[in-house]
């Protein structure tokens, strides 16, 4: 979490903005001997990638992943190197000019105004390092991490709430996720969400959504005393993707309003005499180490700020002036952004399992 | 954020168990010539310190800090140096006997568990390193890192939610924090609240709660892309709480069911001919950048785990058995998080005025 | 120093293989405004690049670096957006067939054998991750820090010894460097060292050399205690350097035979009333921390490893072979170092400049 | 190397100054189920402690190690819980008169100028933050390190230059370092380094050394290319060391006078089948991962600065001075540097062996 690098061991660097020649990540501290190509990595990129259908932006990317360095093939297959892996992918319709005319005014709930507070310049064209382009990057990182993690740990996740609509806790099914444009899990709100979001949509409006992650097969131990919390790590992993402003473990802000007898996860052994909790309040973290039962989160993102209604704001010169977004966006930012979500978590496994690697052995 | 060190500039390792001889932290990377004394401390300490009302555990410790490095005195006054800064608090009361029987069982709700399952070992007295004693040392890192912000920089938190009671967000005032016993962010609430929690306390029971978490003075410009956004070091220093399980930023969770147009901020020009913003959804951060607004968040803790109430559990010889604290408890450890939230606040700032500093000069 | 990384605040992330579709680097953490333009690489990277004379590889590279990302041209022309600056270099003349033949066998004095040992697999072609072809990313990266730097900071390097021959201390013009083919701190010496080299060259042997590193301007004040200390810093950074053995400081290893009367520099008031050292011993670093005076350091080369004279070796199959190089190489790998000497001085002193502001100010 | 802590997993935090109530170190990342006690510490840093002989500073401490936190005995004696294991030595000799008339001058050769260049302020009793004292904590911390290294790595170092006087390569003999008292590498030196060293001492003056060092056992594959390399770490890790001017692996500077035959060490299979080199030029480490053979280096330290000679200085209020060392001191300040070059040593080899086991497994 340095800038604009992920990871303490399994360490993901990106770089790039929305309308410059390509963005890319290096990928450093893989472990060797791991079969990836470039076909691993296009499913993944697929199914975040834009003009997937009415319900996200309509710019034109294949999100075609090149790997340039830390695979090698020695006859039987791609396999990774131990050396950074560095992914690229060129950004193929960079329309700056739909852009021209916010080059001065800061677009209210973008980071326009805060790039230029810091650093007195900013790559103004399709919001530069602050666009959510920069996740696609994320989501190739997360292939690596899955690989790494293995078949063992699974994460899935999906939307559970799109603004007011929420599906009930014992209706989420992971399984339908990627099965509706909408990303949804529970196909039973598919249609009436569609609606919604149409009107949403054709109204040039945006609305927010919660993301529901859980990632099961997580052996117990993984994660860190005090800082180095497994739960900490995950939180700050959300809270880094563009337009979250929200996580909870396990029961969450749930959590504050229950006893404590109803919040403890009672334990008990189970028929392998294996330790069993009864609950999963937890969402499988104790002391920011892994309890072996499933790791459940909820990730809040807010609306697109990206709207056609105009909105009142300044410009760079101090002039009080109106904004409204003409070019392509979507409707609900949260969206693509669950298999950011699933990427951002594998990445935070495949380090916590190689940082208890290095310390447990 | 690495194990036991928390911050990149401006870093604070911690060490120390419940019931060892000590407990204590380095803050390295300190800015020289800023005045600082025992003095200083003592007064924070004090605000978390056990045994300060019937509502916080009993356990009798003076919590008395020690300054043993990193400051010098050349005739007008201590103030650091630069060098890393010690600070060390003994251990008083350390009733290891009062744990005696629950060093084989693993209490629900604690880490117990997870640390054996990580580590093959634990030091079971008082919870060991997972103790909320731990949290002391963050306070004093926090008064520290409040003088590296100087006074414009104002950092305040309480209790905004026990249990299923809540302040109205337009009822909030910290000013009322700490002249009341339950840290609650409204003299109005006091006294149905401490009648409350005195149902929950003589019952051996425990409740949840929410701390709300309020930075004025923060200028434009802190914080950096994409994954060392401010907000993602604020979302991973409250999650490294002990107890904490979620944590928003401005409209956190709620602007899931916002539409773009409500949740994008407005900015107009002030009297001043400075920008101003006419709402504050985004809590002070956009684009992982301070916006110069008020930095809001908020943070659910669940309730203690440690409850009269006798809780199914195995032992780690894995034994079925139950266990339930007798010893002395918090019967809401949010309480006690409230200065430890505005000091992780103190320290996630003090390191991104730091970084920003390096960065942009 | 993170693997691939390098560097706290300016920080330096390298990928890429010798003979992949290209080697690239990350440079995150620069401060914005500073005019970059591929233009301000070129000269640089033309220093190392192979093919330049008879003395150094006959490779063909152009060595041509393209910036993908971290600047803007807004109208004044290209200037560094506080975002990570991606450089990327394409591999123009990758002949993978020389090096068919050492697919299996490990080549002695190279890499080849621990890569095996430690990864279970390498990208043998041209040495992969382990060759020189590496370093032209360090130049590159070398350029920024120069610009981050600014023009008061003067960073020169040059070839003291060749084999046994050497420059005497007081011969030593770092002028002359540049305009030499053997890098030779001093023309006087150029024509026998050639005549010397070109005898080498024709044997197809290779020779050791030391570079001498002289950097000014530096303030008194960079660096910190007490394993972040300049000097540690710097020592790693060329220890880093491919073939590189020994690094001193100062006097160095000299100072091994030195008394305390004759290595402590005694200091002065200059005619300007400022702090002046009469001598220079500690080479510009006194308890880690810069001292104002010109920081000197000297770096031992090992000789080239791909020589003609085929060398005894096994093969990663465990057969006893023998191993020559055919392919192209360089009789003297510290010529080319020289600027990489440079460059990495030139980013330790970036990364100390950028620390030294964050906790000073 | 972030300031004042030291490795990557591995993690050693110091703290306190030489005449402070104490000091102290964190050592954080330590794998669990460990023996570990006071015991264990003391006879190291009984070798490194003041007042051993007349050859080394007459300051007395009992250098009494205490060990506050890491470590639990749950009945089959005390083991490391993978907790931070704070160690703390009080001050007890700290005779601050002594170094009252040198609160103002800058003492040549001693970091009182940069640190007071630096911050503004310093601790100028017995040097502060500065002083060799610093470095029982690097022993401390060493012991830790070779307990996770294990009996197979074997860690030795000695005295092999005594200003101009040297010990053959051929001569060297570790086993003799820890029975003479100038841990001189060989038992044949001592009565003629004595009487040598008896001059420097009573003439108030001191003298530089050349400290090897040599690791046996550590397995082939350990380091990471490229910034991470073996010997980048170890260079800095020696360059840390108070005192250190220059270090070399292997051939070193002499590699540089050495031809590309006579440098590349040669591989053979062994009696039982597996690699063997047979030569060691590299000095055990080749591309920055370690090849199985021993690895070797060799660190220069100047002479102690503390000399009975008035040294020409100014004042930190600009005036010219001079300045002696009437304090106690070391007549060479390596001798007592040869158990910290040792720890240092360790503690680099222990990070690489938690490195190596994360990514490699």
């Amino acid at each position: 979490m340095s800038h604009n690098t992920f990871g303490h061991l399994f360490r993901v660097t990106t770089w790039g903005e929305s309308h410059g020649p390509a963005i890319g990540c290096v990928v450093d501290g893989c472990p060797p001997l791991i079969p990836l190509s470039e076909a691993d990595l296009q499913p993944w990129l697929d199914r975040r990638k834009p003009g997937g259908s009415r319900f996200v932006t309509q710019r034109r990317e294949s999100d075609t992943a090149r790997i340039l360095s830390g695979v090698f093939d020695d006859g039987d297959g791609p396999v990774t190197t131990g050396a950074p892996i560095a992914i690229q992918i060129d950004n193929e319709d960079a329309r700056s000019k739909d852009y021209g005319d916010i080059a001065r005014a800061f677009r209210p709930g973008h980071a326009d105004y805060t790039y230029q507070a810091k650093y007195g310049v900013r790559d103004h064209r399709g919001g530069g390092r602050s666009s959510a382009r920069e996740t696609a990057l994320r989501v190739a990182a997360g292939v690596v991490a899955r690989k790494v993690l293995g078949e063992t740990v699974r994460i899935r996740a999906g939307v559970v709430q799109l603004g007011s609509h929420r599906i009930a806790p014992e209706a989420v099914d992971f399984d339908a996720v990627y099965d509706n444009p909408l990303f949804a899990a529970s196909a039973d709100v598919v249609p009436a969400w569609e609606a919604y979001l149409d009107g949403v949509r054709k109204a040039g409006s945006s609305i927010g959504a919660v993301v529901a992650l859980e990632a099961t097969g997580v052996p117990a131990g993984w994660g860190a005393p005090v800082y180095g919390k497994l739960d900490a790590e995950l939180a700050a992993a959300m809270m880094s993707i563009n337009a979250v402003k929200g996580v909870e473990i396990g029961a969450g802000f749930g959590a504050a309003e229950l006893a404590g007898e109803a919040n403890a996860d009672a334990m008990r052994l189970g028929e392998d005499g294996r330790p069993v909790f009864l609950t999963n309040h937890a969402g499988g973290v104790l002391g920011g180490i892994s309890t072996g039962q499933p790791l459940t989160a909820r990730v809040a993102f807010k609306p697109t700020s990206s709207i056609l209604t105009p909105g009142q704001t300044i410009t760079r010169d101090g002039i009080e002036t109106e904004v409204s977004t003409r070019g392509r966006h979507d409707p609900c930012v949260a969206l693509r952004g669950v298999p950011v979500v699933e990427a951002m978590a594998a990445c935070v496994l495949a380090d916590a399992m190689l940082r208890h690697r290095a310390q447990v052995g």
